[in-house]
């Protein structure tokens, strides 16, 4: 049975100031909490879950669950941010993560200037995994990556990446003093992403879904890359949706790798 | 002033049935429908506009604008699906779209089984739309494209895009029946994208958020193709996002029409 104080304390969760309190998150539904459960890996601070989601699912209870509480369908779509709830939801710990500069040359990062839209930055956190990439860095005016939003569009991956909430002008800075260490911005204008040598490794920088990149960064971006158009109508199309930007960097950024191995 | 007639009407239009009977879907907010006024060639039915915003852009309109009703902020907030509305909505007739299947040879297009996020279906256009893909065939479980979340994400591409609702099926197999036309299918597994032999021309196939393509369209797909993951943690990763993949899809495509251009 629900409490009302337990209640209240996963409602709770759906605000960033009670997550960074508590450092807990939610994450929902049968096919991410079963994930993680199989993972066996990642503690788990609370179950909640149907009785009937309990019984067929029971062998993917490991000793990390710390606390397991029964509740009904009544209770849990109380509770639950889906329309309809599929039987489970879970508190667990944020992540820790941690980075030292000089450890990213050689592989290839992302930053994150201002994405607002919880569904983007799940979307890019998502994608990213999907091609490797292992830090991923937010601008403090970014949503919060914890939010219930943004752990559902990422399918999980918030768990898998690491996700580091900094000022960016700060890293690029520090970054920038580092040898053949190359930032690329994503713009309108710059050079062709496919005319580009690159390797993989570097840090993309992708701005908010509406102004960009902060004019004040754009000094610390070594090279502003763009993806050409192939739109008759482009004078009409003001750009890619950030996530499709960021995939196709990925792709093309990954590609000769996967040419090579 | 906005009269109870008009304002059933307006919300009406935020169904589908509605839409279909009226053949009129909605398009809101100053930017998208300032970007559709200064086209000044797709006809607006309606225009509901409160004073201010139709004083400052009183030079957008144009005589293929047929009704201009001025309503208050509050009769906005009524009507608008926006939290914030900008000041303005229009009523738009939708484009008919045809098509004829040997008009498709030479170039590149994208069939869409059963996507129903409004949200994915709308970035699918507007990156479709960046790539200058011209046609966009959607089996009948797809969202419908003149939904407002799907006029919203596209960007208003949905405008500049064909979109056909279709029996996906039939339409491959008259299309498997034209010389050298390749329908290529986005699977988990089959021919990595970054070894495949291709020209920007062709079908591109994406199936549903959780399903994939529906197998009884298997044996039309002459080419199953795949992005591969570099992430270790690959086990874990289910897929990318469809619209991430669809914006790969498009930049591996055009990427060798960019480098020859």
């Amino acid at each position: 049975m629900l409490s009302r104080n337990k209640s209240k304390f996963i409602n709770a969760l759906k605000t960033k100031k009670f997550r960074a309190e508590t450092g807990c998150f939610l994450i929902e539904g049968d096919k991410l909490v079963s994930e993680v459960l199989a993972g066996r890996d990642i503690p788990v601070t609370e179950l909640l879950s149907t009785p009937d989601w309990l019984q067929h699912n029971r062998f993917l209870i490991h000793e990390g669950v710390d606390t397991i509480t029964e509740v009904s369908d009544a209770e849990l779509r109380k509770i639950s941010s889906f329309e309809t709830p599929t039987g489970v939801m879970a508190v667990l710990k944020m992540p820790s993560a941690e980075y030292r500069e000089k450890n990213l040359a050689g592989k290839l990062s992302v930053s994150l200037d201002t994405i607002q839209d919880p569904g983007n930055l799940g979307t890019i956190i998502r994608t990213a995994d999907w091609f490797g990439i292992t830090d991923i860095f937010c601008s403090q005016g970014c949503a919060d990556c914890f939010n219930p939003k943004v752990v559902q569009a990422s399918m999980g991956a918030v768990l898998r990446v690491n996700i580091h909430y900094v000022q960016l002008e700060t890293l690029f800075e520090k970054l920038s003093q580092q040898n053949q260490y190359v930032i690329y911005g994503s713009y309108l204008e710059g050079t062709s992403i496919y005319e580009l040598e690159h390797t993989a490794s570097g840090m993309m920088v992708f701005g908010n879904e509406s102004k960009g990149i902060h004019p004040t960064l754009k000094h610390l971006i070594k090279i502003p890359v763009t993806i050409p158009s192939f739109s008759s109508s482009a004078g009409h199309v003001e750009s890619l949706n950030v996530s499709a930007a960021v995939a196709v960097f990925c792709s093309e950024f990954f590609r000769g790798k996967a040419r090579k191995d």
